[in-house]
């Protein structure tokens, strides 16, 4: 399983995902969910990705692929589209069209097996930021105003907490807490979701990653964290009256 | 959808349901969850039901005639079954044979269309408190000291909450706090669980039903606790360091 959130704030994009794949349980592994393709000041393009392993490979693998051809063109490479539109485009064909490929080779393969979905967030020079959801199909949805954040992956035990505190005017530090609290409390229900994490930050304008951090298995300060929540939150209950 | 939470304290059983039924967006109703199969002072007996609700009403009038029978004996009626072990084993063999026999009548039917689960929770004079968790097919689970709640239906949304707060020994009170909003979390993220509840507390040693309360739309005590806790959690929130 994964969980992967991104939230899209006045001030700027934050993105976190965890590391965790499985392959049933006793085949446990950490790879890598997020990914960046970068010209600083020009252009800043995040993906996280959910599902089959096979699927996202390949398709981050073909999109690369795509922007190193000599052939190129703003059809085809994410780094020469014109639009954040057109770049979801492109990750959305490459998407379909591998699945596809994939279920078609294994034929044994249930439906939800090859299944994969994307997080694309970025902005280009001159643009808007945007944040967009690619579904297995290849379509996708963007986050708007009334949802300032778009989740993969295993999403209901971290969304209580983001309904509560998130909304366009959010800080980008009160965003990377809200996005840390509810990957801690997907962590704590399902086990398929795990340590270590990428944080990442976009700030408004700039076209690059702003910053980018990773938390290690036993980070003191996201231990800390998700420590003085639980804390708040029994302090909380017991204060609450029936 | 459904949510029926059930806990069982070194004091006592609290069980909540909503009531929510829906066959579509375009297609909701009320009906009641949680039932109660009762002789105070000898038996208490209470089951919660989620999924196809012409399983679970079925099922539920099968028990009940089966109680009436003439010819009931400790084997098919649950008010006469000598241990709550007897009485879940009962509930678990209708359960499975009504879902057969609907799956049968209707082979178009999928598989998940005609599933149900129930929660039984009870007590026999000179026998423990019990709680089980009763799966489609039959065969069930039961709640430990580990982990003494079960939960049915949409469990995941507010399934964090109970994970902080509930333990054996929690006081009766407390947990009705912990069920309600765990419920409240529910109701917030998914539009098909929804009001009026059904709340009902079972003291150890009574084997009566101790309290029964339905909590209707905008009931001033729910809505207070739950913007109680919004706030509680938003203030937790700006004090937490990042």
């Amino acid at each position: 399983m994964t969980y992967c959130v991104a939230l899209k704030l006045n001030a700027g994009l934050v993105l976190l995902s965890d590391t965790r794949t499985n392959a049933g349980l006793d085949n446990i592994s950490t790879y890598r969910k997020m990914f960046f393709f970068e010209e600083p000041g020009e252009r800043v393009i995040a993906m996280m990705t959910a599902g089959s392993l096979s699927v996202t490979q390949t398709t981050i693998s073909r999109l690369q692929e795509a922007i190193e051809s000599p052939e190129s063109t703003e059809r085809t490479s994410i780094m020469k589209a014109q639009t954040m539109l057109g770049v979801v485009d492109i990750i959305g064909d490459t998407l379909a069209k591998t699945r596809r490929e994939i279920a078609m080779q294994c034929s044994d393969l249930k439906q939800s097996q090859s299944s994969a979905s994307i997080i694309v967030a970025g902005q280009r020079e001159g643009g808007d930021m945007r944040l967009f959801l690619i579904y297995p199909e290849g379509n996708h949805i963007e986050a708007t105003e009334d949802t300032p954040y778009l989740q993969i992956g295993e999403h209901k035990y971290g969304k209580p907490i983001l309904d509560r505190v998130v909304t366009p005017a959010t800080s980008l530090e009160d965003a990377q807490k809200a996005a840390l609290l509810s990957m801690d409390s997907t962590m704590k229900s399902n086990l398929s979701v795990g340590m270590p994490l990428d944080l990442a930050v976009i700030e408004e304008g700039a076209c690059r990653v702003s910053a980018k951090r990773r938390i290690l298995k036993g980070d003191p300060q996201f231990s800390a964290m998700s420590v003085a929540w639980s804390e708040a939150l029994r302090e909380a209950f017991v204060e609450m009256p029936l």
